[in-house]
């Protein structure tokens, strides 16, 4: 079976016991949660969300990039959230890594070397404050919009607090 | 009890719960899954993966900005995936609106205009073959690497092939 087909499979299965069709566009909650694309834990399951309830940002490292602050702006502005949960973590593809190797690393398996800066992360909860000031220096939220930071410990599922 | 102490409150039970400590930072099924921050669905539930399968990047729109190439390049090239699925949505935030529109929303809320492209969507089929045709361009990616394009349908849970 291609991965196509059986990817609809799964997606059948879903859709048959599926219960979130009443849910609107805009977050019960009012949070969007910014953090990293790793696979092994969901945003949601993380901080306690239900389906609904909060929009989930996720990219390389979680950072705070610009297409990060295009998604928190829309998010805020035109569906109402009003708080950001940054969340970085440890065992990060991002951490401890330079530009110069991934890009050799890009270089290696593709043939070409990028002109990209992947955001790369010396320390994780630096990272976060770097990121939770970013955003808290954005003009585009709303008067009361606020933002938290927290990494998160792949190893025990933990969440722990970043000081401002 | 504030947000700060509620989410650390739901993340103890997580924790406490929790048995996906011993995965890796390599997803174990080789994909990247792009898709929209909306509240109503994860990906990992609408394609049948389990912790640990897939990265997860999203994004407003589930578009395939420069953020998210730079997150789907350091995916494939320095941790293993092979395949990127972009799923965007029915009922979605971007659908529909304009740029100048959602520019004077924020300007209404923040009092500050941004000179942000908020990657708006006329057709939802057509912009995931826009970001399909956009990454499979990408010259970054691994020889083999594959893109498949998917809508979601959030009132019904059911995705649909994007016929190229």
């Amino acid at each position: 079976m291609t991965l196509h087909d059986e990817l609809l499979a799964n997606n059948a299965r879903y859709a048959a016991d599926f219960s979130a069709g009443a849910l609107r566009v805009r977050p019960l909650r009012q949070i969007a949660i910014l953090t990293c694309m790793d696979s092994r834990f969901t945003a949601q399951g993380v901080l306690g969300m239900q389906l609904g309830d909060a929009h989930v940002i996720r990219n390389a490292g979680g950072r705070a990039s610009e297409d990060a602050v295009r998604s928190l702006v829309l998010s805020s502005t035109a569906l109402g959230t009003r708080w950001c949960v940054v969340i970085h973590h440890t065992d990060c593809g991002l951490l401890g890594v330079t530009n110069e190797e991934l890009r050799a690393r890009v270089e290696a398996v593709s043939g070409v070397r990028p002109d990209i800066d992947f955001l790369p992360i010396s320390d994780v909860a630096s990272s976060v404050s770097e990121d939770v000031a970013l955003l808290r220096a954005c003009p585009y939220f709303p008067p009361d919009y606020q933002v938290l930071g927290f990494t998160y410990d792949v190893t025990t599922g933990r969440l722990h607090s970043v000081e401002e």
